[in-house]
C-alpha cells in the first residue's frame, strides 16, 4: 500500500533526524537534567522510541519481544495509566541505561517497525505510527532547547557545532505594520485530512470583534528598550502572579542573556556566546513577560483565534508566541480512548497557547492550527511575542 | 443629593453587616491565619475600613488625619503600587492592632466618611465609594468563608452560632433536566447602569454552539456515589496537575468531610458537625475535584459564556460553580488608572472564573455577569457543579 | 508534713507568676504564633497545667476528672508517646480554647493539686509536682522570650509594660580579665539534694587543661566594631554551616537590632525600641554568631566543663552563654522511664549547651550546673557569650 | 632527598590507584549526582586533582601555566575563601568538561608535580603534597560510596566489577565479649611523626569512667530482629529530630536493603543485589539509628575516646562506626592559616565523630586517632555500630 511506503520513509527520516540532532553531543552532555522541565537527550532518544514500542509492536507486532523490560519502566513518561513512570526530577540521576544501549534499542525498535511495515498494515497501525512520529518530532524541538539549555547553562559554555543549522538571530522586518481584521464570525481548528493533533479539533466558530495584530515580532532591541525602561521593576505591569515569579527568580532578562560591560550577550547554540543582534527577534521569554511588554506599550498579546484567523498574513514560524488564550479544550473536544488520552487533554488547565513554530521546529510540524501549550513561567524554548491591539 | 442618601445608606448598611458577621466570634478567632489563603477576620476588618481611608478620605476629605500611620501598612492588601504590604503569609503573626483598635478604626474611618457624604461629593468620590461599598460585601463573604475555615479546622469545632443563617445544605430538585440552548452569537458581559466590576466589560460577542446544560447541582450523593466508584483514584480523570494536587495532599473527599464508621459527617457554621444530607447541592470542592467528576459522568462544565446565556433558565445562587473559562480579560477590557487596577486585572492568568454565588454571599452581591475566579485547587468558598453537555 | 507545705507554696507562687507575666498583654497576643520556635502564651500556659493534670491528678487523684478530652489533645506538647500531640507548627492556627477557657482550666487544675497535696501524698507525687513545677518555670522563661518576639516582630513594636521589669541591658564591667584555672581532674555535675534535672547527672570526673576564662560578657559596643569589621562577611570566621545560615537569613546583626541612620537601636520590652547601650551585655545572638566572634578576636568559646567549674569565680546569671559543648549525656545519664524520659534526652543531639541563665529566668531556676540546650541557629532567647582561652 | 622519592611514589600510587577505582565506570556513570551529598565519580578525578594545582603547581612551580582557568572554577568545592565554588546541588548539571578532557587534566597536573619533585622541594611542599595525597585518598573513598549509590540507586541495578574487591559482606565472630577498661586519665590524639589530619592535634588528656565495649560489630542479623521487634516505630527509642528523620523519609531499614517475599537482599557493588548474610556486619545507617539501636539493646554507644582507648584490644576497620561524640575541636586544636584551614575545622558543628575505616578506606589512610565525620542522617558510607555500656 503506497501510503505505508510514503509513512516509513517518513518514519525512517524523523528517526534519522534525531539521530542527527544528537551527534555533536559528548556522551555526558546525554545525560544531565540541570532542571526539572528539561530532560536528558537520552531519555528523549529512549522515549520517542518506547512510545513505538508501547503503542505500536507491543500490540500490532505478532511474536514480538521487548527488548528490555527495564526500559520501559526507565522511559515512560507522563503516561500514569500504563505503569510507575520515573518521577521526571529523576531522570538526570540515571547513568544507565548508557547511550550506547540507548542507541541500540533505537536500532532494534526501528528494525523491527520497518518489518513490520513491509507486511499489511491496519488502519490503526497507521494512525499510531503517524501519531509516533509526530510524537518524535515533537521531540526533536525539545531536543533542541534542552540541549541549548545544557549547553548554555555550563560554566565553560561550548559551542553545539554540528551540521544542522539554527538561524537563532532572525531579523525581522524594520517596519512594524498593522494588519486590520474585522469583526465577525470566523472559523477555528484543523480542517485538512493532513495529520494533527486531537487538541486542534474540532473545528468551531468564534466570534472575533474588530482587531489590529502586528506584522512583526517584538525585536531585542525594542526588549533591550524596555529593560532601560525599567519595566523589570514596575510592579503595575505585571500580573501578580508576574511580578512573584520575577522576584522569586531575580529576573531581569530574558534566558541566556548576559550583560558584559554596557553590552548584551546571549549564548547561541552555533557560536556560543554573541553579541546581541538588536533587529532581530526576541527569543526566551516566558508569558509573564511577554504580558508585561505589551502592557507597557499600552496594547496586548492576540488571542490565538485572532492570531490563527491572521495567520495567512503574517511571517511567521521563527518563534513560538505567546498568545493571551488559555490552553483549554475546543467545543467538542473530544481525547482519545485509554493511555493516548493522555496526550493533550490532561494538560489543559494553567497552561497558555503559543502558536507559529520556531528555529527549532522540525520539518512538517508546523501548521497554522497549531497549539502548542506551555506554563507561564517557562522560557527555555525559542519563545517570543508579536503584539496586538 | 438623593444618590447620595441611598449610597450613604448602602455603606451603613454594609459596614453593620460586616461587624454582625464578627459578632459571634471570640477575640482569639479574629486573630489566626491557619493557612495562606484564609485571612484574620481582624484583618477583613481593618483592610476593608483601609480601602475608604486611603482611597477617598485621604484624597477627598479636606484635613483629614489618618486614624494610624501604621494601619495603612498593616492592612494595605495586594495594593502593591501603594506601598509595602504585609506579606500575606504574615497576617496571622499580628496579634496588634487589637480587635477593640481596629474597631475604633472603623468607627472613626465610618464617622469620617459620614461627615463627609453629608456635604457636596463629586461623581468621583461616588464611584469610589460604590467600588470601596462592594469591596466590602466581596471581604464579607470571604469573612465567612474564612471563620468557617477558621472553627472547621479547629479540633474543638466550635459551632459559630450568631443571628445570621447560612443555609449551607440546599437541596436541589431531585430530576435533574437539560436547557438546550441553539447555536448562535450572543452578548456577554455586563450591560445596565448598576454597578459592576471593571472584569464584567466590555460586552461583547461570542459565538456558542448547541449545548445543553443542566438545571440542577450535582449533589452530596452523587459525590459519596463518585468516591464510591474510586474517582479519587482514577488517573485518567484527571488533569495532570491535579493529579498531583490529589496526591500531594491526600485528598480523598470535600473539605469539610468526616468519615465517621460508614457515615460521611460536614463541618457546619450553623450546626457544627452533621450528618450529610445527600439532595443538598455539594460543596467545598476544588476545580481539580469538578473536572475528574465531570469526565467521570462523560459530561463537562459549562463555560462561562454558556452558563451566562443560561442563566435565565437556571436556578442559581447557592454555589459558585466552577466553570471551564480561565479568568480573562473581555475584548475591549480597561484596567482602572493606578491602584484600582490592581483591583482585578493583575490576576488574570492561572485562574478558573466560577459563575453563580453562594449562601455566604451577601445580598445585592449576585449578577448573572458577576465573574468569581479562584485558583484551581481551592476549596474553603462555598464552590460546586452544574454539568454541561 | 511540712515539706509539702513548702512544695505547696512554690508551687501556688510559681502558677501565679505564669499569670502575673501574662497579665500586660491583650487576648490578641496570646494567640499567635510568628514562627516555629516561639509557641502562643495560652498554649504555654495550658501546657503547664495540662503537665500536672497528666502526670499527677490523672494517676494520683482519686475520682479526678479531666477538665476536657480535648484539651489534652491541644496542649500536650513533645510527648509522642501519650497521644498525637498538636504538630508544633499549628499551635497558631488554634483560636480554641479561648483565653478565658484556659484561666479556667488552670484555675481548675490548681485547687484541684491544692485539694490533692492538703491530704498525705506520697514521694512519687512530691517528685512529679517538683518536674511539674520547674518544667513550669522553664515556660515562664520561653514566656518571655515568645511575648518578646510577638511584640518585638510585630510593626507597632508594642510596649510589654506590667511590673515584672527584665533588666535588659546589663552593664558589664569595663576591663575584662582572665581568670586562670589549672589543669587536673575535676568533677561535673549535680551533687546537692536540691532538685535538678535529670541531664545534670550524674556526676563525674572530666580532665580539664590549663585555660583562662574571661570576668565579662561580650558587650554591645565590641558587637557593633564585629559588625564594623566586616565581621558578617568573612567567610573564614564561621562554620560552614554557619555561613549558609547568614546567607540564607540575610543575618547581619543581633536579633531586635534595627539601624536608624548611623545608630543601632534594640527592641526590649519595657521600653520598646531604644538606642543601644554599648557597654550592656550582647543578647540575641546564635552560636554561629558566638563562635565567628571568637574566632576573629582569635580565641574561643569555653566547654561547658570549663564553664561549671569556672563558675565560682564569674558574675553570671544575665545571658545564656553559649558554650563550645554539644548537649551530650553525662557518662552513667539514665533517662527517666515513660513519657517523662521524653523530657530531655530526646534531644541530646546537634544541640549546644548553654550556661548561666538570663535575665528572664525565674528566680530559684539558675544553678551552676544547670544545662540549657538550643539549637545553634536560635537567637530569641537571651543568648550571649564569654570568651575563653 | 630520600623522603621525596618515598613520596613521589606514595603520589603516583595514589593517583593511580584513584584511577583504577574508576575502570569499571561507563562515561554515563561519571557524570550524575542522584543526592546532594554524592558527587559525580568526573568531580572527584578534577578537584583532588585542582588541589594539587591550586596549593602546590600554582605557588611553588616556577612558570606554571593552569591547565583551565574555567576547572579552577569548576572543581573548587568547599573552599570559599578561594574563589566562587559551584554550587554542590550544581554538580551533577555539568555535562562538560568532559571525562576524557579531567583524565588530560590529570595528566598535566601529575607529569608537571613529577617535573617539580624532581628537582629540590622545600619542607612547604613536601607538607602540602602529603596533604594533597592524603585528600585525595579521602576521596578514594567517597568515589566507592557514590559509585555506589548512582549504581545502586539506578532501577537496572548493575554490578560495579572491576578488578578491586571491596569486601563488603565481612563476617562477624559469632560471640560478643564485653572489653573492660578502668577508670583514669588517658591520652587522646595523634602522637608519632606519620601525617594525621589537623582534626586529631592537639594530644590531649581526658578522664574515662569504667567502661565496657564489644568485640563485635552489630550483624544483619540482629538488625532483622530490630527490625522485627517494631524498632522503627517505637516513638520513644528515638531522639526527637531521629524519629522525624524516620517519618519525613519513611525509613524502614538501611540503606540499600530490600526486602524480596519473606527474605532480604541488599545492593553490593560486586554481585549487584545479594541476599544478606546475617551474620556479617551490618552497613549504611544513620547516627539515629545507631542511637535506636543502642535504646533497644538498653546500652549504648562508646564515645570517640572510648573507642581510642580501646582501639587496641578490637578488631576494627570494617565500619566507620558511629560513636556518641560530637565532632568538635580537642583542646588546643589550632587550623591552618587560609583555605587549608577550610579542610577540617569549618565542619566541627552538628555531626557526629565515627572511628575506625570501612571496607571502602583506602590502604594506609586508617589511624587509631582518625576522626571521621558525617551528619547524622547519612547512611551512604560504610556505616555501623559497636555497643558500650
Amino acid at each position: 500500500m503506497i501510503v505505508t511506503e510514503i509513512l516509513l520513509e517518513f518514519f525512517l527520516e524523523t528517526r534519522q533526524h534525531t539521530e542527527r540532532l544528537c551527534k555533536p553531543l559528548e556522551i555526558e552532555d546525554y545525560v544531565v537534567q540541570p532542571i526539572v522541565d528539561v530532560s536528558p537527550p537520552k531519555w528523549h532518544l529512549g522515549h520517542t522510541t518506547w512510545f513505538f514500542e508501547e503503542f505500536i509492536l507491543k500490540h500490532h507486532k505478532e511474536g514480538y519481544t521487548l527488548f528490555s523490560d527495564d526500559f520501559a519502566f526507565v522511559f515512560n513518561s507522563y503516561y500514569e495509566s500504563i505503569g510507575k513512570r520515573v518521577v521526571r526530577t529523576d531522570r538526570g540521576n540515571l547513568s544507565r541505561p548508557t547511550v550506547d544501549q540507548v542507541y541500540a534499542y533505537r536500532k532494534y525498535v526501528t528494525e523491527a517497525l520497518k518489518d513490520l511495515l513491509e507486511g499489511d498494515v491496519s488502519a490503526e497501525v497507521t494512525k499510531l505510527l503517524t501519531i509516533g512520529i509526530h510524537h518524535e518530532k515533537q521531540h526533536q524541538e525539545l531536543l533542541a532547547t534542552d540541549i541549548k539549555y545544557i549547553l548554555g547553562n555550563n560554566p565553560l559554555m561550548p559551542v553545539y557545532g554540528g551540521d544542522i543549522s539554527f538561524r537563532e538571530s532572525v531579523k525581522e522586518t524594520p517596519q512594524s505594520q498593522w494588519t486590520h481584521i474585522t469583526e465577525g464570525v470566523y472559523e477555528i481548528g484543523h480542517n485538512t485530512p493532513e495529520f494533527c493533533y486531537d487538541n486542534e479539533l474540532g473545528r468551531h466558530k468564534v466570534y472575533l470583534h474588530d482587531y489590529a495584530i502586528s506584522n512583526t515580532l517584538v525585536t531585542n532591541g525594542e526588549w533591550i528598550a524596555f529593560i532601560e525602561a525599567g519595566g523589570y521593576n514596575k510592579t503595575l505591569l505585571w500580573h501578580a502572579e508576574g511580578w512573584d515569579w520575577v522576584q522569586k527568580n531575580n529576573i531581569e532578562c530574558p534566558m541566556y542573556w548576559h550583560k558584559v560591560g554596557d553590552k548584551w550577550y546571549h549564548y547561541t547554540l552555533e557560536k556560543g556566546l554573541q553579541e546581541i543582534d538588536e533587529s532581530a527577534a526576541l527569543a526566551h521569554i516566558s508569558y509573564y513577560e511577554a504580558f508585561a511588554y505589551a502592557q507597557y506599550k499600552g496594547l496586548r498579546l492576540p488571542t490565538e483565534f485572532e492570531w490563527e484567523v491572521a495567520s495567512k498574513h503574517l511571517d511567521w514560524g521563527d518563534r513560538w508566541e505567546w498568545t493571551e488564550s488559555a490552553y483549554l479544550p475546543y467545543p467538542g473536544y473530544k481525547k482519545e480512548e485509554g493511555a493516548l488520552g493522555e496526550y493533550n487533554g490532561k494538560f489543559m488547565v494553567n497552561q497558555k497557547v503559543l502558536r507559529g513554530g520556531s528555529v527549532a521546529t522540525p520539518s512538517r510540524h508546523t501548521r497554522h492550527t497549531y497549539r502548542n501549550f506551555f506554563q507561564t513561567g517557562l522560557r527555555w524554548q525559542f519563545t517570543g511575542l508579536r503584539l496586538a491591539k
